[in-house]
């Protein structure tokens, strides 16, 4: 029986590539007088790349990635008026509004009642709090774990913590590298729901869905049927 | 009887502030060009005051805040050189070694036999993540809590969570705003050990110790001292 269901935030709940997506067009705007936009935004990716064992994941550790970017790329010349418009853009992320996915809300409160649920995102940690916060979704779960990474170790680190049992945790995302493909690893429930966009780093080659031990959804709107099926399969032809 | 000692980790068990000193120290010779040493702490005190509520604690956000301020001080003039010698600045943070405060160590075995630890931290996720790593010292804690801000409510939601009784709970930091009044109005006890240098935005005018329900300790040295001599006279005269 599935006890526990667990949510990936950025992307899964809420929106959040996106904010990115538009960081990375203004970004390269502004780089046009040093380079083409297609290679400030290779360049910007493998900064950020080489910079996360140090910065982590999160929207200060991008801003510094892409001054580093600007640096680089313009060969020293970036101005001090290029270096503020890149803290403004970064302060215009950590400002936006969140913005839930369709049907967030209400497929929270579908299972609110008979499961537990708990957030598990990566991030910065105040990124990720002030999210929740602005979010209204906070009540919903009974725990929100941010942490700096997403592995195998780290998750059985919370569900030991939790006193969860990996056959009764079902944990939802649209990250296969990051959500899904450790569950798996670990004898969990998975269900992956792709976001339009993932980003480079994101992504993994994988053959699709049930034979790799996980479902995939189309959107969240369908969480609450699903939830009910795969319960009703682990639960015996009574479905209790 | 004390059950569980929680301990800051910054500047109480290993130095932190000595980094941001000398990062300082660089950041003001770097704008002297732009403004006098002294004019250049106080505007970046204020950057970073003012950046808060959006970057919170930690290397990336300071290092936003440095080249924040360096703009403005120099008029918009800062060059491209300035700016990357403040990046390396902040990467010469991140990368800098754990060195613990004297005794710390022994202290900690002194003490885990026959206390639960809990670490309970403010800043970034993954700086606060790579210190515990780097340090060493992350098996004697039952729970590390890297918390975004350090208030009543915040402590109490970690007290209630791994089930502590406030009255059995023990709270050692350097800090009187951030690790010592917020136990103290919680009815929890405290020890204050302040560490030689402390940040402005810390500093709280304060009455000291016992009046006002908490210890003060010269060095951690004298924790488990003043540890045994706390249980004696909360489990009375027996000391059991």
């Amino acid at each position: 029986m599935i006890e526990t269901i667990g949510f990936d935030a950025d992307d899964t709940l809420w929106h959040n590539e996106i904010l990115y997506l538009r960081a990375q067009e203004a970004f390269q705007e502004l780089l046009v007088p040093y380079a083409p936009p297609g290679k400030a935004l290779d360049e910007l990716h493998r900064t950020e790349l080489q910079n996360i064992p140090l910065y982590g994941y999160g929207i200060k550790g991008f801003a510094l990635s892409m001054i580093e970017t600007a640096i680089r790329l313009s060969d020293g010349r970036t101005t001090a008026a290029e270096t503020a418009r890149i803290l403004d853009i970064a302060k215009e992320m950590l400002r936006a509004p969140v913005q839930l996915l369709d049907g967030v809300r209400e497929v929270l409160a579908a299972l609110a009642p008979d499961y537990e649920l708990v957030m598990i995102t990566k991030g910065d940690l105040l990124d990720q709090e002030l999210k929740v916060a602005r979010s209204g979704l906070g009540p919903f779960f009974r725990n929100i774990e941010v942490v700096p990474e997403k592995n195998p170790e780290i998750y059985l680190e919370i569900l030991d913590r939790l006193r969860i049992p990996p056959q009764r945790f079902l944990m939802v995302g649209n990250s296969l590298r990051s959500d899904i493909l450790p569950l798996v690893s670990l004898g969990a429930h998975a269900v992956h729901i792709p976001y339009d966009i993932t980003w480079e780093h994101e992504a993994v080659e994988l053959g699709t869905g049930q034979a790799a031990g996980y479902a995939e959804l189309e959107q969240i709107g369908l969480l609450p049927g699903f939830v009910q099926e795969l319960s009703m399969q682990l639960g015996g032809k009574d479905g209790s």
